[in-house]
């Protein structure tokens, strides 16, 4: 990092900020300019908080230069990490196509769309067990129950299930029954729960922060990896901007940005990120063309009647238009 | 609320909406223009979500015209609420100021701090005994041994003690020692914290997520309230914009948008909402006379030695000139 | 529109809320519920500011129903404008590819340029002659010589060349030389402009400021149209949030949202969008995919000696990478 | 400036980088670290894009170190401007008023509200002239009717007149009438004009883009003053974000950090800031509290009755309540 110090830093200030510098094992090159002095320091930033030194007198800021990720980033790892998912994986090249409502409403429903949704191209079903709403007045959703629905979906279908867990005393409850593990995207930096599936075998859906930047995202992957856990799959899911015609804005760009960076695979939510049915074939069809590995949408019998999502839920017909299209539109030669 | 329906809506669409709304206990004022239907319905919207409108064929736009929140709207009680808290209170007009370190690091230290910062003015006392960081390879945190150390500080000052309780598992270890528990940014829409410090009789402090619109964070609030514990204090603690100097973005229209919006007090930690030092002194004046109820600063013997959040940090001596300053800026006769 | 009252609104408020919106010939339907008065109010919201309404005493807060827009609506015009440019024209379901660098910066370059360009696929040529710059000391553009040399590229290659005007009184200049006339997102709510080159025979392309909502877009749009000129594209760059790993964050959804509302043509920048070079061909694909008329894309022979833009300049190779791949992601029967 | 090095970079390509530091007289310090090479690079910045370096082939990124402005700068110049405004003067430590409707509507009105807003404690005059709209079926303003209109209230009040330039036209125009030129929001960008009043004798008030770093902020000053007017002030109006219930968010913390990092007075204008009459007092009391050097605040006979900008402006009264307790929020010994 660089540590860059005011204009009057007395030769004291200068002489502390590298003790301390020293003290962290950092490697030092002192660079003294005609306007200012600035310290660059070479060592392992990921075990040290930079905070302290701009806390120290005649610091004027600090400048990371390596990025603080290590077990997720590309360059400790080069080839892309393959998540094994049931008899299928994501990130190895296929198209992943998650599909089922928002919430596990009833048994009869969710056992119906789950044969819908695999019939119309769906590869791993999706549906919410506990569903804890803005409104405290809101439907929480079926909470147990709904896992042993979304199991017996799986039995009937044959398609992995992923699930969100929303609370560290439910991981292992949910584990039991889901195939991968979703940390909702207001969880994002809930490390608690970060920590505890980081010690679960099950893989994880990270899903980014409405308000993350991608090395706050990145570095609740670090979490989840450097508590054990290698199989974590991110998803960008939208972020909130001054627009408010769309529910949040989908940055697409995240998606080879993250593929750089780190060796993890990326799915991208159309759903959340739009909220509104109408644009989500439209920005699926992009995900893909932007080299995502695998898109979650929301599928319901009657959209009307969904007790959670229903705007930005596609019919049963319209999941089966966008699952034709969409493999079109994969780059297969991407880098 | 109003439900706009699309221009060329049919009869049917018009009416599958009308009774869907009497289905909910809305009643309906119709009114047909010559450009487009539009739908008026009043009822209890606490209750239900606006979405599943906005999936009906045929309909446009939802718009609420209500706030979704009761319990903590000024409509629903007028007087201000003031939380007792000890032998004191917030939000009966006297200003309180919260002060101490980040992290609660040692017995040694913290026990010297909490002597400081009350001699030079603090009314409370802050520190953190769970720090879960964005890297997993930063300081933790003292965990129950910092309650402990907490509790004592209150001994020995007679101060009572702000902490923060990050994980429905802890909020009866955390309630055990502290006065008033509060709810971090990030866990804002943590909806089973929330709904588990409904359950408890101390106070809560409840911070604005980053990304927060204002009446999300009341509907956090509106969980707490409608759990069963009445006493929640508003903190605002900045925003997430696009500007990079400082770490967030202070925003102080808040305190009286939400005083005038619900009867909850309201503080500002101008600490975390410009995680610079230096600006922490204006921002707490121009807090005071916005009409905050009080403001929480972070105050550390030896800033560039701070385990966490050094650069945001006053020293003693710096607090003590801050604390001075301060009643000055009170607006007594406010609104 | 909807005009909401204070709950306790009196009768002599309530009316006069009536009277005003009569005089700006509005119907009027009242709707007096326990709660609060609602008033409806239908009429042209296109000739009124609906701000006057907020300022009536009694009145807690006003919520338009209708778009602010007329001419440029779907609902005004149902069929897709097609503009024609030269030879060619941009919103007939063909792609136009519209490539150059930032800056014209020599003759002999601009005309290398452009003829590379040409052989690799583009379809029409950008480059800017006008170019000041967040920094007074940086280059500036080369002004009327830079507009000849875009003029005789257009006879040495055929294609049609896009240019930026950024001051009224360069507009007529401009439109001398150049085919189509660019808005820049930093003008994009410069009236005295929009109104100028609404009077002008070229058409416009109108690039979405960076902090532009949708429906502010969409209203500089129609500043332009209602001046009198129809041919309108509107050109999706990027939007600034707290992510700064990219230049902007590129909104793709705003595609086929403008249009939906409008029936303009939409262009996407993914070099200025992104700001880096490698993301523009991954951002260019998803961009085909949402369904956009064309591309605009930075081309220099050697980004490391762009006077300008460099960073997120593609070298003629990367160029020619791109466009081979780009057609195949068309949507051909996007509604 | 700082420049890494990818992890793989070539000998040829760091070789390269220092070859084009050299040519743009830049100093290197060349740090070969084992995971990476750094170049860093004393010179002089404002001359020189940092971009063209991101573009060569190996760089990863550019870390620019000192701040890209010059005249500007609190090192350039130690001791506060102080900006004379017809026999007052601001930025000298006491508090300016600057007062009047949003826009000129009719003689007969301005002369009256000029009067009235003098008694009651004005120093200055406010009223736009030019009021191009987002709508172009708006009121557009009086032009120079309007100004001439405003010269008459000078000559009534003994006060001067602030008036918005929105084009570079007008400048001489507006600068024959008005003692302070005001650069809009909307310009803040608009370097044409910017130079054109860089030329002018007249003190420039410059409004912050809503999206706008403080960077980009300053960055307009300096175009300002390096065309050689030294009379810039600074008027912080408030920045686009997520939140809704304001018009904008009001970044109270830019004062005193551009105090600090430039040497120009800042003012606030609380009625943009926030788009609601009755959050203007309170945040004008935070605006003096934090510091700044005056306020713009809009005051209209009759708000409900205002051709423009109604719901953000204050009654007489009201503005005779704010002023009256205005003074009191100033600190005195701000450094």
């Amino acid at each position: 990092m660089i540590v860059v110090m005011e204009k009057n830093a007395s030769d004291g200030e200068i002489e502390l900020v590298q003790e301390r510098l020293r003290r962290e094992n950092f490697q030092i090159h002192l660079s003294q300019g005609v306007e200012r002095t600035i310290i660059g320091a070479v060592g392992d930033r990921s075990r040290v908080d930079l905070e302290f030194l701009e806390a120290l007198p005649g610091v004027e800021k600090v400048v990371p230069i390596m990025k603080p990720f290590k077990l997720t980033s590309r360059e400790f790892r080069e080839e892309d990490t393959v998540v094994p998912v049931g008899d299928t994986c994501i990130g190895s090249g296929a198209l992943q196509i998650i599909a089922g409502p928002c919430a596990v409403e009833s048994r009869e429903k969710y056992l119906e769309i789950a044969a819908m949704v695999k019939e119309r191209g769906a590869t791993m079903l999706r549906g919410g067990a506990f569903k804890p709403r803005t409104s405290p007045y809101s439907f929480q959703g079926l909470e147990e129950e709904g896992l042993k629905i979304l199991a017996e979906a799986r039995e009937l279908t044959g398609l992995p299930v992923v699930t969100e867990v929303m609370d560290q005393r439910s991981v292992d409850l949910v584990a039991r029954y889901a195939d991968v593990l979703q940390i909702g995207a207001r969880n994002m930096q809930n490390f608690f729960l970060l920590r505890e599936v980081g010690m679960v075998k099950k893989p994880v859906v990270l899903k980014r922060g409405p308000s993350a930047t991608l090395e706050e995202w990145i570095m609740a992957a670090e979490y989840v990896v450097s508590g054990g856990n290698p199989n974590v799959i991110m998803c960008e899911r939208g972020i909130r901007t001054f627009e408010t015609y769309t529910r949040n804005t989908l940055d697409l760009s995240s998606v080879p940005v993250v593929k750089r960076l780190t060796h993890l695979p990326v799915i991208v939510d159309p759903s959340h990120g739009t909220g509104k049915w109408r644009l989500v074939e439209p920005m699926a069809r992009a995900a893909v063309a932007v080299g995502c590995d695998g898109v979650m949408i929301e599928v319901h019998q009657n959209p009307a009647e969904a007790l959670s999502d229903g705007p930005q839920s596609l019919t049963p017909e319209n999941f089966a238009g966008l699952v034709n299209n969409l493999t079109r539109f994969q780059e297969n030669g991407r880098s």
